[in-house]
This record gives C-alpha cells, structure tokens and sequence, in this order.
C-alpha cells in the first residue's frame, strides 16, 4: 500500500459536458464512523456518464464520480468498527445505515438513498457517497463492506453496481418465477430470453449471459411492443428497462400482458424527464416498479454476493469487457457512449 | 314479470355529449351461450359517465351504457348452463370467459376485458357486455352470475361494480397489510385512514365508511403529495387513486413512500390522456399498478361477496346515497356531475 502522505490522484468533473480531469487532491483523514480506502479497481456505470452530462440530480459540480470502487482499508475513524485496516471492502453507491425504517425492511434500500426523489437535498461533496474515480476516498461506513479476503478486487468491483442491479431487478425486485417469459431492453446487465437493443453488437454477449433471442427494433416497421406482444401471444410475464429513455420504458410497460405483467424500471432516465404513460396500461392489471441496485440491502448483501461468486455460482466476469489503467479513465466512457464496452474496469 | 312480447324501454346514447334518450328498442332473443335478463336495478357509475362524455375507448355510438345491474334471467339461450329462468342474477362490465390463460390465473380479469388497451377491438353492440340501462339486456353467460335468491337487488347491484372495485383494489391488488397508513384519493368508494378530495361534503360519508382523516387539497399551499409526506414522515404505505385524473395520479404515487409504497389506479381516465410520470418516482423503489373491479373473478367471486353481504360482512349500502326510477336516469347524472352522489341506483 501505497502511503497517505501528500497529494493523491483523482479524476474531477468540473462542468457538465467537460471530460474528466485527472488531477492531485488532498484526502483528508477519516472523521467518526468514516473509513479512507484506497481504490483497487473501479468500474464505469452509465449513471457515472449522466453525472458527466449534467443530467443527474442531486450533484453539484465540481465532483469526483465513481460508485462501484473495490478497494482496501487504509485507515478508519472512531468508532468505526464495522471493519479494519487490511480489510478488503467494496464500496456502493446505496447505502444501508441499518437505522432508518428502511434499513430494517427486506430487499428494500435505506432513506440515505440518493436520489430519494421525497427527499430534501444534503450537501454532500461526495457523489453517491463514495467518489470511488480517486487513488483514495473517504466514506461514512454504512457505504462499504468487508469482503472476503481471497475476492479479486478488479473483477467483484461489478459487484457493488451492475451486477447486483440486473441480477436483483429479476429475483428481489420482479420476483421472476421459473417458466416464465422476459422481455430485457437495453443489454447493460444480465438478461434473460428475449433481449432487446438497437446496437446488434451487443446481442452475442446477450446470448452469453443467457439471452434465448436477441430482437433490434430497428428490424421492424412495428413499434417494439407489438412486436413483443405478437411474439409471446399475449405479452411477456416480465419486461426490464435498463436503457434509461422514457420510450423504452412506455415500451417496456406495453410489452408485458395486461393482466399480471409486471414492468421493472432499472435504467437511470435524465434528471427531469417524464413518461407520458397511458394510465390504461396499469388498469387493466399491469404493474410498474422500480429499484435502485436491485434492491438488494447492500452492507447486508455484498459479502454474501463475493461469497457466491468465489464458489461460482454466477459469473459477474462475463460484465467486464475492458480493463483500463485509471489514466485512461476519458478513454473508457469513451467505450461506453460507443455501445462497445458493457462494463470497463478501471485499475489503480 | 312483464311480457318480452313487444318493445321494451332503453336509455339511449346517441353521441357524446348528449343527454341519454329514454325509448323503446326490441330485444332480440337470447342465442346460444347467451341470457336474456330483465333488469331490476342498476347502478349510475362514473365510467357511464365516461361513456357520455365521449372519454371511453372502445365504444362506439349509439350504445346502451350501464354495467352495474342486477335482475332475474328471463330466458336463456341453447348451451346457456350456468343460470336458469327465473334465478336472481349480477352483471358485470368484467368478464369471466374461464377459459383463456388469465381466466385460470388468480385474482386476475379475463383476456375478453374491455377495455384491454392490448386487445383489438371487436365488434361488440353491447357496452361492457352489459348494457344494463334496459328493462331487457341480452348477454353473455360469462358476464353475469347468479346469486342467493335472499339478496335484495335493489341493493346488491352495486357488487358488480362499485363496491368490488373499491374493497378489491385495497385487499386483492393493493394487498393492504394491517397496521399500515393509505391515502384515498377521491371518495367514490371504499375509503380508509386518509382521506382526500376537493369536495368537503363527501367527508362525512367517507368517515362512516372508516375513513379516519379527511382533507381537501384546497386547504393547503402545497402539493398535497408533500402534505401527505409531512403527515406520516415519509408518506403512505398505499395510495388509491379513486378520481379518473392523471394529476391524482402522480400525486398519489408521490404520496406513498418511496421505498416500499404502493400506488394503485383505480379511477378510469379520460381515453387518450397520459400521466407524465416521473421515472425516479419508480426507480427509487415505488409501485404503480392497476385493477379493474378490484382484480376480482367476477364469475367466481360474485356470488361470494353476495353471501358475504347478506351475512353483514360489510355494508355496501352506505355506498347508496340515492334511488330514482329508471325513467329520472338523466337526473341520476346530473347528481353524479354535481358531486351530490356517491351511487344513485336506478329502480325499474
């Protein structure tokens, strides 16, 4: 581990619409119920490029974006005793403060959430409290977890974010039975039977992540949910917005029958930006939900994902499709506005 | 029982916008699979309103609206096995076919609904299959049941409609927990806890149906969303939206909390309006959903609220602030518009 003293790298967003300057900062010492971690490894989310586009609410600029950080414990402040120097911890970008009503809800994220949409603006320097684009950051300790030691840090990074988000939408937040049919717009995560996109480059790591067809809309002088519904017969069972437009997500809600389905909002929309959605739609019986990180209680869930993953029963490796030193950080949302990477690992 | 010999009384729409003309119409005998009821009573829904207004999908003019009536089977068409001459029946605007794929699924309305937004429009002369505004009504056996011969119908018509939508929207889609705080937004039916409307002289009747706060929108500066939050902290566990309008719409889903809140549609809007919903409404955990006739299996469960009725389970007479004969049917609307009514029953 590198030493504390002196300045440290940090990649700071300025203004919206400017890239991300790579720049030293100083990190200050961790205050009670803080820890300093240094970053291992930290992926890019589509949630981060909205911060660089000015299109996430509750940033201020400047800001140091990040929130899917894997890293190692530097040091903690006092009485910050939910884990130790040495530790290996993942930070995420949903905190769970274990004492609000929520934190003690299943599946259910906790009311220091942010966005919170009822909730009233804290000046927080921090983006998503984590900042994790930064050589070190400090955060309050219900934004991390202790980790198995044996974990690869630049492969369970994805852990804290994409995959907990895909992989939750379907079993926390959808509750998908087996047999079922899915509909998946946007191939930014897991993705089950017929996945959807505009960009056919991203259908065979569709089919690798389970995809049993793979539609582009674009093929088709019919809107999406016809489409969809003259496929299925009657609509899926179960549809995933995990594009972040309003129109895949009016699409997404007409795709699933009108009876039981059940539309699950994942992506992240632009700050101000509202679906003009037919109130028929949800009458006849469909149901509209959403989650943030898929609902899973992250400090309560994050080790036992790593758990899982070390035994292998899922493969979150399939996300990575780039690794970049975190000086080319420009390089990899670069990647990501392409539609050529699902997710870039950035290593510190 | 009067003759079917000769012409019978209907109320007629004859185009949108027009009061309903009172005349005679021949009522062709019942074919197979079919009923021919002679309606005793029949209750004044919003959606009729609807239907005058123009604001319905799926109906064409001239039409006999009305779908909430209760009568005694005159005769009944070839295969007609579910009912028999002269057995006290319901009618109700939600079909159960018991055959197609939803018909079988629980607490969920048949694939013949209408309207069913993803359904093509069949031809279809009656108005919800029902036409009840009739001395004499030919119907589908799937959309009637038949009930104790005990039950006074000038008081159980409002089991096809009314009450159902109300009690089933809270306990069948909402699932409604004990324990738990839930806004009603319009005081058309059954109410509980807070109750909210711009129309004072609706809260009396909302407090005898268990309401347990009443407030007017009118009385406060602020948007009644943030009204609610501030009551209960962090808003509602449920909210029903009872009105038909998509600003209730989103304040009622802004009203429940953002985390594990439950908005449910009940109030039918205007045919063609959109709710501009705010995606992070959704995304931070919220649900949005519908039902029609309170998600009952109208077939299965008619007879069931009918028994439960008449073994004062509950009292949906408080829902019956009027009666008129059939031929003051107009008057009945004007009582409706006046916000004067919660259900005026028709008397033939």
């Amino acid at each position: 581990m590198s030493s504390t003293e002196g300045k440290k790298q940090a990649a700071v967003a300025w203004a919206a619409g400017k890239s991300l300057s790579v720049e030293e900062i100083e990190v200050a010492p961790p205050k009670a119920r803080e820890v300093r971690v240094k970053i291992v490894a930290s992926g890019i989310c589509h949630t981060d490029e909205h911060v660089l586009g000015g299109t996430f609410p509750v940033v201020e600029f400047p800001v140091i974006p990040g929130h899917e950080g894997a890293g190692i414990v530097e040091s903690t402040g006092e009485r910050s005793d939910l884990c130790e120097t040495r530790d290996k911890v993942i930070l995420f970008g949903i905190p769970q403060c274990g004492e609000c009503i929520f934190s003690s809800l299943n599946h259910k994220t906790c009311y220091l959430t942010r966005p919170a949409g009822s909730l009233q603006r804290e000046t927080d320097p921090h983006y998503l409290w984590n900042s994790t684009f930064a050589e070190y950051t400090v955060v309050p300790e219900f934004t991390l977890a202790k980790i198995d030691a044996a974990a690869p840090l630049d492969k369970v990074c994805v852990l804290a974010c994409g995959f907990p988000t895909g992989y939750g939408a379907a079993i926390n937040t959808a509750k998908v039975k087996p047999g079922s049919t899915c509909a998946v717009f946007g191939l930014g995560g897991a993705s089950r039977i017929i996945a959807i996109d505009i960009n056919k480059d991203k259908f065979a790591k569709a089919k690798e992540m389970g995809a049993t067809e793979c539609i582009n809309p674009k093929d088709f002088k019919k809107p999406i949910q016809q489409v969809l519904t003259e496929m299925t017969g009657h609509g899926v069972d179960y549809s995933f917005e995990v594009v972040g437009t309003t129109d895949t997500l009016i699409a997404a809600l007409a795709s699933c029958n009108m009876n039981t389905g059940v539309c699950v909002l994942v992506g992240v929309t632009p700050a101000g930006s509202t679906a003009p959605i037919d109130p028929f739609l949800l009458l006849s019986g469909r149901t509209c939900k959403g989650s943030l990180i898929g609902g899973w209680k992250m400090r309560d869930s994050v080790p036992k994902l790593v758990a899982s993953y070390l035994e292998k029963k899922f493969n979150s490796d399939l996300l990575i499709t780039h690794t970049l030193p975190f000086a080319q950080i420009n390089e990899g949302f670069e990647l990501l506005r392409a539609g050529k990477s699902i997710r870039t690992v950035l290593l510190f």
